[in-house]
């Protein structure tokens, strides 16, 4: 289970940096720039939630692996987009996971340092949907988590997931598993069926 | 006072999530996303002033009543902006009560943690103002506190008036009420006048 | 070297101070939305900087001098940016020689701490570009950073520098010297001819 949450954080870590240099791509930045959103969407969740929590020095300064990965997807991008182009479908199916499992590794890491089931919660959505609204602010686009199907919802309801089971169900994997599997499920629905929460509006016309 | 004082606080916090909540409903999204415009913008300001003076986990972690008041000002803002309006002119005058409560209390941990005047006065506006920075950055707006009409010039008075009074009074009752009514006063005189610092501007005819 | 070091950091806060003053002054802020602006494009690489390294209060707390230096250039700008213009070669120059100072602090700062060389390099382009960053967000442009002249190129080639020789050299002045003369020269001859890196783009024709 360790070596799997692993596998899987580097594989987010990844997913996440090709989101933020495809979206770098699209408003014609040079390669220097590419490099910079993909870092900031890969690790801007995980940064911001270290700090809040003020537990040392943040994960990717502590292990540079992450920052690698994310450079290295980064660069790979850059090159790879002009000889072919990845099928939206998949890259949504990608970046689901590296939601639901940011979702997981904060929760845990906030959980780990005796917070209560509340604030993992919250660190749990912050380190799966913080890297993304930096990337849209930084490309001046209104941020997809304000506004788009089930996104931060999914991370919400995995993170309250595996904060009710893991202190019940004594099995950790269990937990795991559960949260992982909701959060895919909501938001993979929620792209195949265009699902979403209703609207803050005051006129019923709208 | 102190229990006045944190009234103040919570009541600050939910005018502030409030603020948040209805800018998210101009832009229409759903209800995660209200709540999360409606938290950062409640929260940002003391977040960010917790992480510049590192001074431990931030105070929503240590204390997570605010973080449930910011979420259920947001989610019954949500449900009822359909049934009725707040009038604008309440909403003004809670949000500038907002602005003087948190001013002060962004000057008092600072100077309570030992910093120099020059340092509580900044930590002042910081908790004021970047709660609503954050929001206007995050639903697409200019910052409101960048152009308008003396919002974060009466937090910097009263937070100047705070803390060069209470060292010297040695009554911290006095103290804190000057620098609320100098705040109030300032804030809600520029906008029943629509008094503002004059611009900068090159051209004399602009 | 130290106290040139010194003086070359206080005109780096004094200039980035004036790019943002000059900034604000485009978009018809008032004098305290130019003196916020102007202080976050100063003090924000350096913020950013010590907050993710998480070496206590971050420096302009530590030591406010930076702070008052940054208001008063901003202060400066405001008044006598109605009686005459600075030449934007000038302040292009001025731009560049800040950012290859900040990059130089921000290097050592992090190798000063222990953090290995990647980290170092990291830190050092952090202290140079984000406060430029956050000044485009807030005053509502894309940041240049992401599109612009080897801006953030350069930084990064000196960060490279410095890293790599001050360890090999055992002769810090001239590992600093080389870094500050490699950024300069990028980036002052990016801007004369024109160079960029090459843009990520999927059609050729583009």
């Amino acid at each position: 289970m360790e070596t799997l949450l692993h596998i899987l954080d580097i594989f987010g870590i990844a997913v996440f940096a090709i989101s933020g240099a495809l979206a770098a791509g699209k408003k014609r930045m040079d390669l220097f720039g590419v490099v910079v959103l993909a870092s900031v969407t890969a690790m801007g969740g995980g940064t911001l939630r270290d700090i809040i929590l003020d537990v040392g020095p943040v994960f990717w300064v502590t292990n540079p692996t992450y920052l690698i990965v994310a450079v290295a997807a980064a660069v790979a991008t850059f090159f790879t987009v002009r000889l072919f182009s990845l099928p939206p479908t998949l890259l949504a199916i990608a970046d689901a996971i590296g939601l639901a499992v940011f979702t997981i590794l904060g929760t845990e890491k906030a959980l780990a340092v005796g917070m209560p089931a509340v604030i993992a919660v919250v660190m749990g959505v912050i380190t799966g949907v913080v890297g993304g609204m930096i990337r849209d602010v930084l490309s001046g686009e209104m941020p997809l988590i304000l506004r788009s199907e089930l996104y931060a919802t999914a991370s919400f309801c995995g993170a309250i997931i595996l904060t009710l089971t893991i202190s019940k169900l004594q099995a950790r994997e269990i937990a795991v598993l559960a949260s992982l599997i909701v959060t895919l499920a909501l938001r993979l629905s929620a792209i195949k069926w265009k699902i979403s929460l209703p609207l803050m509006s005051r006129d019923k016309g709208a």
